[in-house]
């Protein structure tokens, strides 16, 4: 342990994953203490039409068209 | 909170993930006292080849067949 | 399926979680078309000093205190 | 219940996951006892560039290469 | 890798856990070839009064009774 | 989005928990563009005697009564 899963908006590139998980991993070992090899990271990539805030699809959720649109152009072409 | 994933069998339509989050953030505000705000809802398609119920994958359970045929019809072509 | 894991503030009593349960079951059925034997719910309850939003504690969270103090008013006691 | 969710490395065949429900629902019948129509087991399939441990991603990381080879070979194509 | 989260109605005993991880983990190895140290199981224990099927909460289903007597007498008293 | 869910070892304190979900907000905005206020962490608190990793519980695992200890010493009393 720690087992860490991410869900997240799809679009992100493997430079910005690389950078999440060497900051998620230093800090599990810093502030929780865990051993480094124990600390497992998972990302789940979440369109914006499978995920609902406030009960409204991102994908026609008008205040976050701009954080969809910034990872997943084509959900709002 | 609360969060919601709802891992369900792959091939519903945006219509009906549309009504479903609908009723239940709904719910949500009106049996558990959420803020709206906070609802979030996470769907995980499963295809019917990575889901077992009683040790039989769903693609392989004659039990099964009609409610796969319905949402993954190309599952049992 | 679905599978439906339901993460929220420890604090909702059986009513207010048989009530949900009615609703969501009813929408799964009526929407998305699943079984209702299908559909299984799993409620995860959890302590406002478990969670964060923006990078604050629920239990620090001024923001929150309201909703906190609803479902677990010996959180800020 | 038990529910059982499973995060493995995409690249795994049907034969495989067969046997390995097969197995751990008669397991979960014997030890556990659980109803075997009650045992629900789903996969995700993870890409070895969305998960990583000891913070680096296993796409990555020369200590995985020879198991994320066997799985996904295109990965380090 | 495999990550594999076990929700299961609590009231199993160290023992049963034990023999059951004991088998996931030899078939995880022999069946979907993973490598025996990376094999992490978690059990999430669920009370029958969190956990509803066909929108019945368990702590309330007469279908489930006599499971939920096996494991969790106090659940009907 | 996103959602983290942290499954670790009971027996961190909150300012633990709090330095860790200050440190993980701030790299999900800088490294992955996250909005601050859409970013939710939620602990899962997992005792040693539910926990396996190569077949074995984490309570009856030497190679991790050392983590075990600093954490949860009533676990090996």
């Amino acid at each position: 342990m720690p087992n860490i899963t991410v869900q997240l908006l799809a679009g992100r590139d493997i430079n910005q994953r690389r950078a999440f998980v060497h900051d998620v991993t230093n800090s599990a070992v810093l502030t929780l203490g865990a051993r480094r090899g124990d600390v497992r990271i998972v990302f789940e990539e979440i369109t914006p039409d499978i995920v609902a805030n406030g009960g409204v699809l991102a994908s026609e959720d008008e205040s976050r068209a701009e954080v969809v649109n910034r990872f997943v152009p084509e959900a709002s072409a």
